[in-house]
């Protein structure tokens, strides 16, 4: 039996802690509870799928962080994270699941007492999936003399600029959502069951490429065809694939829970001339966007300079393009902190990684081609090579 | 192009709707507002994975329900919700969308005005995954009049008893399940690659069976090996099935949404002895909860059966062994209402459906061999025919 391999090392985690705690002193918090499975992961290496329960990460000024949740779960804790004593490890008990009569946060009350922090100032996620509003409400009467704070977004931001490893796992993941891309292109015909499709492009991420493995992906592939694809969100049935519609794929490659997304388009039969004139307006609005992809400048230069060349052209879109990406669990696949779009002023860095997003809804159609991009320290690179055009098979 | 097919008649949307409103007479509620996926696509048939953003189906004591959501998903609405009148249907600005400074419940509380609910008596629900404690504050703070209780749990428990149309749809999983296993016995073998056999679960699963689609489970598959294994929620990566292990594969079929878990436990050469004790030790157990799984017993019945039978034969489970089922998004596919476990006095119903899931966590690796049921008029049935046993191939 091989050991679990590690994601990163422990001075990783060090250092990210180290910016945590950095970030938490100007908020004047004594301590975090971080419920984002994501901020979990990225502070101390815990994966599984258990955030369907509550759990979460401590982290205080001092010593490691500690893992709490489920007690079937900590085993998983155990095999995951990088802290090495088992206190670090806090399991509560089975009859706090999913039972009105017991909430894990009273659990939780208990914890942070223990850690003698009953009159703390704790941070927590108000504005996340994993930290409900009877949480915060449990949590608030349990500990009375404790003044709780929201962090929302707090440890989001320390994750905006990668590692030199997260990158190599965001590229290995680029990689395989590469190879996704060209196997749809191969099989996809007229008449093919969109879920035959969508079972191909399952396999052929997680199979990986390059020998990397892959992961799950925090969003499920979506291909709508046609009328379907004037939505973004619809996930498959079984129609089959029809000469003379569009489909879009938005797809992610993953490794290590990192997700690569990229989309492209593809269209079935002779494409009619609005549809090629909408293409050539994203192509070149993608371009503009891309020049303005460089440190120094800022998200919304990538927005501005999209939307104007796209307006230009007689094409609108009211929706941000682009987001920050990285390690990611359901639903989303973005960090939630940075936004393509008018508005945002957060400075580009290098290490930063975004998808750049500029999909259109058409009023007959979709249209997604779009780049997963790394700032560098001079301007930006795409993660994927894969040949940025509509493609078209007749 | 087809017209997208409803999984629901509007007769069966209605009788929903009629029983939702009850249970609110009885709780007091002018309205509800329901941010839990599964609810709001039992409520209004929508579907889409766009639930990482604020959505909602807002319920009132007269006429259709109201589809609320981000603007760009409002399509995906129109072309999945039954409700016909485009009013039924309301979205809100992107620049709402994961902005610190613009929260989506600040246009929820114009809507719930608008409808003259600015003094009701509003129930959300305060535990779930997709309605955040902000969430609660905004909407408080932005309703003052309004008087906010929770009502987590409210929708679930009507979806308790099944009707035939999504008994149906489970049995359509159920055979996507039973495929998906056949496979995986067919296949496994000593040196495969993990992420290889979760590629080939994946794609078995989305091509369905007996012509029936696959859609995505609301977890990923799970299938640990060995020291891996005594942990229950850890996901794949690369690691080669070896000799002497065991994999148990904790998955699902799906059929437009419906969820059919079942667990089956492969091991790979000579089975040791404790393996085979437990191995019957929960066979014999499950076979003791199974008689109790009839109308009119209790859900804790079934667990205090099976525990009995497994306590005798030397063996201990302190989780709770079993929890509805039936349409479900992820993180969960548990509705999260009815649990087997002592204590739980819920009455079975004909109708009702269950993951009866006796899953052993053992110090060296895990077993699970578990069985998806609903009740009948008199009894229970097995919706899936896998073949009880531990799975061995040498």
């Amino acid at each position: 039996m091989t050991t679990y391999e590690k994601n990163f090392t422990t001075e990783e985690y060090q250092r990210r802690i180290d910016k945590t705690r950095a970030a938490m002193s100007v908020k004047g918090l004594d301590a975090i509870v971080v419920c984002d499975p994501s901020n979990m992961s990225w502070l101390s290496g815990y994966d599984g799928w258990s955030f369907y329960v509550f759990q979460a990460v401590i982290l205080t000024h001092e010593g490691d962080p500690i893992w709490w949740g489920r007690a079937m779960d900590a085993l998983g804790a155990r095999r995951t994270v990088f802290m090495d004593d088992d206190d670090k490890i806090r399991g509560y008990d089975d009859t706090y699941v999913q039972n009105p009569e017991k909430h894990p946060m009273t659990d939780m009350a208990q914890l942070l007492a223990e850690l003698g922090l009953e009159k703390a100032r704790i941070g927590v996620e108000m504005d996340n999936y994993y930290y409900s509003a009877t949480a915060h409400v449990v949590l608030n009467q349990a500990l009375p003399k404790a003044s709780l704070a929201d962090c929302t977004g707090l440890v989001n931001w320390q994750r905006a600029v990668k590692s030199e490893r997260e990158i190599e796992y965001m590229q290995r993941a680029a990689r395989i959502v590469e190879k996704m891309h060209e196997h749809i292109v191969e099989i996809a015909e007229p008449g093919m069951r969109k879920n035959d499709l969508i079972a191909e492009i399952y396999a052929t991420g997680i199979r990986g490429a390059d020998g990397y493995w892959g992961d799950y992906p925090a969003i499920v592939p979506m291909a709508p065809s046609g009328l379907d694809a004037t939505a973004p969100h619809l996930t498959w049935d079984d129609r089959p694939l029809e000469i003379g519609e569009a489909t879009f794929f938005e797809i992610a490659g993953a490794h290590r829970r990192y997700q690569c997304p990229q989309s492209r388009t593809l269209f079935l039969g002779e494409v009619p001339t609005k549809y090629l004139e909408a293409t050539k307006a994203v192509l070149d609005a993608i371009e503009a966007g891309l020049e303005q992809a460089r440190p120094g400048n800022r998200a919304e230069d990538i927005a501005n300079a999209f939307n104007a060349t796209l307006n230009k052209a007689g094409f609108e879109k009211d929706s941000r393009c682009g987001y920050a990406i990285g390690i990611s669990y359901p639903p989303d696949w973005g960090e939630r902190t940075i936004s393509f779009r008018r508005g945002d002023m957060t400075v580009l860095e290098p290490g930063m990684t975004f998808h750049f997003m500029p999909a259109l809804w058409l009023d007959d159609g979709g249209l997604e081609i779009t780049e997963p991009i790394f700032i560098t320290d001079t301007g930006h690179e795409c993660f994927c090579t894969t040949e940025r055009k509509l493609w078209v098979k007749s």
